[in-house]
C-alpha cells in the first residue's frame, strides 16, 4: 500500500475489531516498523509488552470503565449525551493489545540530544507507536489507543518496574472496516481543524 | 513506495541535505500527511512554522551550538571524543526548517481520553512529526530533528506565546542519500538494540 493512502486511511479504531487472529508475519512486520522508529541518541527507549491473557484485559478493561465514568462526570449538557453515545475502546473485542512503555534510563546517563529536554525519550516512543500503527493500517488491521487510564494501575497490572513509564495501551486485530470518517466526527463530537490554520512562516 | 520501504529507509539526516529547493506540491503532501495524524480527542493540537529567514535559522544555530558544547562538557575520554566527531544538525544547509509546536488548549477544557494523562496532547503532536518524516523520505527528502535547545530561546525566536510549547526543530530538504545505517550506529556512538530484546509477553 502506498504510504500516503495508509496515512489518511489510519483509523483510531474501536467498534470495527472483528476477534480474528492477526497473521504472525504481519505482526512481526508490525512490531519490526515500530522498531525502526527514530529515537533521542539511538536511545530506543521503547519496549512492548503483548497481551493476550484474558484475565489481564478483562481487569483493564474494568479499570477503563471506571475512568470512562470519570471522565463523564466532568461534562455537561450536549457534551455529556454525545460522549454517551461514544464508545471509546475495543479491549476486549480486539485481537491482541500491546501496551508500549518508556525506559528513561535506556542509553544513559549522557543521552545525545537529551540533556537540554527530557521528554524527548517520551517523544521517541510516541514515533514508534506512530511506525506500528501505520503498518498495521497496511497489514488492513486496525489500531485504538486507549488512554482512559491511571499509569500506576497499568503498572502494578503487568509488572512494569517502577523506574519504567507506561505510554500507550494499543488494541490491535483485524476489522470489518476503517471508516472514512475520524469515529469522533462521526459521532458531532468535534470536526477536523483545516490544514491552513495550522501554518505560520517565519514567525508565529 | 511501499510504507515499509519508507520505514526502513528513513534515517535522522545531518550531513547530507544539497540545499535544493523543496517542491511545493511535495511540502503540500508532507504537510498534509502530518496533519492527518491520530490525536487525543481530536484535539490537532500541533501547529507548524515554516522557516525560511536566513537570520532566524543563523540565530538557532548559533544557540544550538551553545548547546552543544554544554553536552560535549559533560562527556569524558572515549564519549568526548567520539562526539566530536559527529554532526548534530544540518539548520543552515538544509532547504526548510519546520517547527512543530503543542497547544494543550486545543479543543478543551475537556479533551476526551486526555483527563487521565496530561501528556497525550504532546505525544499526538509526536505522531504528526512521524507522518511528516514518513512522508518527507517517500518524497526522498531528509528529516533531521534538532533537540539541542532551550525551549525558551525557541519560543522567543519565532514568537511563539506562553502558552504554545515547541516540541522539534525539524531540517527538511533534499538530500545526497539515505544511510543505510543510522549516523549515531555508523560513528560508533551506539549500536541498535535487537528487537527481541524488547518484547514481553502479558507481563513485563
Amino acid at each position: 500500500m502506498n504510504i500516503y493512502d495508509v496515512i489518511h486511511r489510519r483509523r483510531d479504531v474501536r467498534a470495527e475489531f472483528t476477534g480474528a487472529p492477526i497473521p504472525g508475519d504481519a505482526l512481526d512486520r508490525v512490531l519490526a516498523a515500530a522498531h525502526a522508529a527514530p529515537s533521542v541518541g539511538l536511545s530506543q527507549p521503547w519496549d512492548f509488552v503483548l497481551v493476550n491473557d484474558p484475565a489481564v484485559r478483562g481487569a483493564f478493561h474494568a479499570h477503563v470503565q471506571t475512568e470512562r465514568a470519570t471522565f463523564a462526570a466532568t461534562l455537561e449538557g450536549d457534551a455529556a449525551a454525545r460522549f454517551a453515545g461514544i464508545k471509546v475502546e475495543g479491549i476486549l473485542e480486539s485481537s491482541l493489545s500491546i501496551v508500549v512503555t518508556y525506559d528513561p534510563e535506556r542509553g544513559g546517563p549522557a543521552v545525545l540530544g537529551r540533556h537540554a529536554i527530557a521528554d524527548t525519550g517520551l517523544y521517541s516512543v510516541c514515533l514508534a507507536i506512530q511506525n506500528l500503527w501505520l503498518a498495521a493500517t497496511a497489514e488492513r488491521l486496525g489500531v485504538g489507543w486507549v488512554s482512559f487510564y491511571r499509569e500506576p494501575f497499568l503498572r502494578r497490572l503487568l509488572g512494569i518496574p517502577e523506574t519504567i513509564r507506561p505510554v500507550a495501551w494499543l488494541c490491535v486485530g483485524p476489522v470489518a472496516r476503517h471508516h472514512d470518517t475520524p469515529d469522533l466526527e462521526r459521532h458531532g463530537w468535534r470536526r477536523r481543524r483545516p490544514l491552513t490554520e495550522a501554518l505560520h512562516h517565519d514567525h508565529w
